[in-house]
């Protein structure tokens, strides 16, 4: 029988790319830009709308969903780690070469500065509305905080998002792979509701720069860098360093002294190799 | 052993249609009066009751759980699109006919004439309690929002919804079946707290279309169709732009790159074709 | 090698209930008493915190939550209907006998009564506290809404209920068993943002007659069956009539129509009977 | 062909730990060193906020996210109770000696301890802000709900809790093992909004004790035992007994009365056992 061959098959045999780290840079740039555009979306609904249209529940509820439908778009090409810090720490566990990891780094970079110009031009007309020509980053109006977060908890939050993220996909605690990424989501909803006090999620390098270099085109001059003691690169590099710590805290603490399961001999005619229960 | 024979199985001999685009027809217009009646349900528990007893968090997961249940509802039949747009995007991955698309659309927007009235009949007490003999678009009192959505982001939500509707039912994503509606469902409650800003989620014409035709019934006069420019066609024509554009960019920057499994070679006696892994 | 035999196993071989009635009889009174115990307790958390340390979401989560953990209680022994209009639909559709259904609904009606005693205990001290001695139904310090419901939406809810029963628990919609509760829960949920109006859910008679027989105790009079010009039975009978209705207009407009699998021959040696894709 | 032996592998090699006590004991304590962690932030956020930043929906599904998520990670060493009243109930039923009953109540309490000592330090400048000098149980600038709960409703709640835990784990409700820790944060949210009335889930003997202990260094006195004559025993006393009436309670209405499935003879030539359906 013929089998019917769909359009986007067809496109498939024409573009796919074989290069490995291309394609999974391709997915990073654009899980990172979508999840920028939905979540910088969320944080304007938030502010523009004079915390009325969002509550901080949705803020909670709505990154979540963000995170793990950008994961699932990635999940069989890069992964959708969405994260220098989660692709760092992936480094250190193996599944990534260094070389990857930069280049994971810049595409996830670039996608967070796009997403985030998308989210702008969709909100264009609200935030004009609300902010007229003032690009303040405190006191009445300033609408920094659109873009990307200041003093906040850093560490605790990112090491919290790695250390689940090694809990859920440690394959000895079974968790079946189509349901990884709704999980992650419900991780950062659950960390928005205890290390949140912010609204920007300081939990991401690349969701943080990328925004934040955006702002120097926007006019907020150099405060965006910065303010509050050039505040900037904490929530840059201390994401960074808590993911790896939260990593391999896991496997110290808990996943190294997960048993084996026992094999169960299977008396089968097939002789197929042994199975674990 | 005589199997039991339950009613509806009988009914099913009787009464069930061979004719797929019949059925499936038929199968949109119920799932699409569904999702209106519940929908304009949550919108007019926001409304009349003055958004106490519903907040914008209802409105989020009250309509993100009225996709996925009406959805479900579809799932083995039409599959549920409940949007011209998503019947669309599907026309252009080769899924469905022309003809099913407009078949699909008319009972889509007849769907949701039928859903809107239902609503209203069950609201009508409530309704007139607070608009009274007032039938107006803006202002104190104004219901119009009850029934569709005034200038807002249209194709951008559209194009996420098609965007992740194609993540999830992508077969190398491995999504499995039954997930799929509730998953749509979490992704229309994530454009709501991210592209919302607006109660009536434009991101369906029928939605939008169905509802509206109602009102000229209503006596809101032809306002409904002239407000704002003649603003009533963009949620009309712009979902439908969005959705495929959307679908096709999921194909060309990721759906085409996923690297295929390797083939398996599994050792059994059965010689059964190779599996993948 | 000898199995552990757990104490539970060895009370089971002692007391195992097979007579099928009686068992799922129990089974239904202690699932509505644990909905009632837990669902009075989220409208008593609501009412007498001055609706602060519960907001209506809540109300609607909780409830949401209830409904699916009593019907996880019940799903291998009655099926935890918990209502008896869901038990005289399923009547009607050949799954339960008119004796079974008479029992059922003397199980949950009077499951519902012991309930809203336990609650009612566990918030003793806060109900006096708020309402002194004052048993009213309307104005300041009406606490009836503690116990049922007052004039509302009641077709519309169970039609809603039953139908999107019909559609999860379809064979042909293919929703694995565990995930059933689950999405009845979010069902009701959504039922509570489109249809509630009413912080009772009055989608259930017995839900709705166990707490009204509880308030003659309490001293609210006869009002709690007179109020609204005798009220009291449109949400005992109204429901019925609406979940036999929807369970059929599932099956005689979609759930009929729903094509059969073509059947897959699978060349193995073991002449397994055909399997379905 | 060579396997790749990731780095947590060998690090698994070199350290496991080969004493289930030990190991288990580990487990419940870092994961009650979480719970309390992401907890006692949540209740931070709530009340160094204001009731601003969370509200008390956040504080129900944060809750009910950290439960779920604690147990995922300890849910294949010691199974995750994170509670003593939880570990009592299986001691009673047959699933842990009184030996690692003691050991894991320790580490439990430990754990607790240093959680809140972990969330305090994160907490620590905006505790300071809120709070100046004061460290008072009750009236304005409290802080005490910070860290344990005082009168509530003990014995309910965690009864509800232990009798849901039953429902889940039963092999005959066939929920799939992956989604326990699912279903246990959702039992959780579910209680917070029926039995809440407190911000402090007063479910978990360690929850209370541990942060309890923690509030003598911090200078509230002997009051943190004293207060409200010495209610500090009854919410770790109460749940230890509410979980072991409820563990049995399920078992000798529902659990032990659900009928085993008959046995279906699969024809094949391999002789496996027989399969239940």
């Amino acid at each position: 029988m013929a089998e019917i061959v769909y359009p986007e098959e067809r496109l498939r045999q024409k573009i796919q790319i074989k290069d490995a780290t291309l394609r999974n840079s391709l997915s990073e740039f654009l899980g990172t830009a979508l999840l920028l555009f939905i979540g910088i979306g969320i944080v304007m609904q938030f502010i523009l709308s004079g915390e009325k249209l969002n509550t901080w529940i949705q803020v909670n509820v709505g990154w979540g969903m963000a995170i793990a439908f950008s994961v699932y778009a990635c999940s069989k090409t890069s992964g959708g780690h969405l994260n220098p810090a989660v692709s760092l720490a992936f480094v250190t566990l193996g599944r990534l070469s260094v070389k990857d990891f930069i280049c994971y780094s810049i595409a996830q970079t670039f996608g967070a500065f796009v997403g985030t110009v998308g989210a702008f031009g969709i909100y264009y007309d609200q935030f004009i509305k609300y902010a007229g020509n003032q690009r303040t980053i405190a006191g009445p109006k300033a609408t920094a905080l659109c873009f990307c977060s200041f003093p906040a908890l850093h560490v605790a939050g990112t090491a919290l998002l790695m250390f689940f993220v090694c809990v859920i996909i440690d394959k000895r605690i079974a968790v079946p792979g189509p349901a990884h990424p709704l999980l992650f989501g419900l991780v950062v909803l659950m960390i928005g509701t205890s290390m949140g006090m912010n609204v920007g999620y300081p939990i991401n390098p690349a969701r943080d720069l990328g925004p934040r270099i955006f702002m120097l085109f926007l006019g907020y001059g150099s405060q965006a860098f910065t303010y509050h003691s050039f505040y900037f690169w904490i929530p840059v590099v201390a994401p960074l360093v808590g993911a790896v710590l939260a990593a391999w805290t896991y496997h110290l603490f808990i996943g190294a002294h997960i048993p084996d399961p026992k094999p169960i001999i299977v008396q089968d005619e097939a002789k197929q190799p042994l199975r674990y229960a």
